[in-house]
């Protein structure tokens, strides 16, 4: 089976990258050195609440298309204003709007990323618009061949849009794509339609105590510890 | 200048590739071992000159948007009929049209994208789709952050969506984003619009006798010998 798979597109944030250790490393630094008082903890926290519904919004047509450096940003003022706390000025709350492009990836990531490139095409299929998956890429050592943001597709995951479009543009059936996600929705969602599968766990996404996605919820096409395992098990 | 300067973008066809050199290789000896007598020098003449007519019908709205690898195929079936030759069955034709996605790049693009590569996001801004630019920087070792792919803005350059596209999906203004190309038109079309500009000439593009844009016809940001000496001028 794997003879015919020619692309593999991963899924980023918990897959490719560590967000939330990431984000409040990089803050919790930066905000010291500026002698802000915010519990960036609970900041982050807070902000990735806001993610589901907002693109359950863009999903249902009850907003338009608006990309996720937006999106981010309408949310962290919500999450400043719940938290009661004062605006940072601009140019500051930009810069913590765009800590997601700052993002670290797992120990494996960077090694199995450069493996898997040399036998398949690789890029990100995620809903991170384009100047956040680049800038993240040159920050982490991603070696992407391309950038498959939804942003081009205009439609969040999991919309079939977003895993047909990747197919379209590198002119292969499904049957030669793969997804790699940490998420079991978003693999069942390709699996619908005909796409390979590759589940990872990443046990601390969100922490310690988290609950989800810990294990395959499907017989996955492959079930990898992480994604030197998957370059391994892929012969590269 | 250049501090400002966040992304350079490049045309692909004799900027960065060798199309004509690589077609007539790349055939030549296929067309040797499968046994055809086919002049593919004057073949891939031919072919290019349905380039620009192809161009202009889908810029005026003529034609409906067509990615590049369907108008290269009809373009290649023109060909054989005005050459009075049988077309080849349907995976040798596929094969053919595919020439576009193996080509070579000039001696000094691969080294010099590497060193430009450290120092700012890099891609193509090509006419060609997704599809011929990942499998082409895969054959040819183009290390790009991103694919910017017209086929992403449904526009062909000078179109002015193409080179705003881009500064759009990286949040960049257009003076922080410079074109590279060995066309005097498409620095000039990128000019107009506020991107900065880097000539390189090539002057065998087009085979020997080559009469076009064999000298920088304004003074652009960067003139340059090739792609190393754009790395060196720019301090990578």
């Amino acid at each position: 089976m794997t003879s015919s798979v020619k692309a593999i597109v991963f899924d980023t944030f918990g897959t490719v990258v560590d967000w939330r250790g990431s984000i409040i490393r990089d803050l919790t630094a930066w905000g010291a050195a500026e002698g802000l008082q915010i519990d960036w903890t609970g900041l982050v926290d807070r902000w990735r609440d806001h993610y589901n519904p907002q693109k359950a919004r863009v999903r249902s047509g009850e907003l338009p298309w608006t990309n996720l450096d937006e999106l981010h940003f309408d949310a962290l003022k919500a999450v400043f204003a719940e938290m009661g706390l004062a605006e940072l000025d601009h140019d500051r709350m930009m810069h913590v709007n765009k800590v997601w492009h700052r993002l670290d990836g797992w120990p494996d990531t960077s090694r199995g990323l450069h493996r898997l490139k040399s036998k398949f095409i690789i890029g990100p299929l995620s809903n991170a618009n384009v100047a956040i998956l680049v800038n993240m890429a040159k920050h982490a050592d991603l070696p992407w061949d391309n950038v498959f943001s939804c942003e081009l597709f205009q439609h969040y995951k999991p919309d079939p849009e977003t895993y047909l479009g990747v197919c379209k543009l590198l002119y292969l059936e499904p049957g030669a794509v793969m997804m790699c996600a940490a998420h079991n929705y978003d693999l069942a969602a390709a699996r619908s339609l005909g796409l390979k599968t590759a589940f990872i766990a990443r046990p601390t996404e969100y922490g310690e105590g988290q609950t989800t996605d810990l294990t395959a919820e499907q017989r996955w096409d492959y079930v990898v510890d992480d994604l030197e395992d998957l370059a391994r098990q892929l012969g590269c």
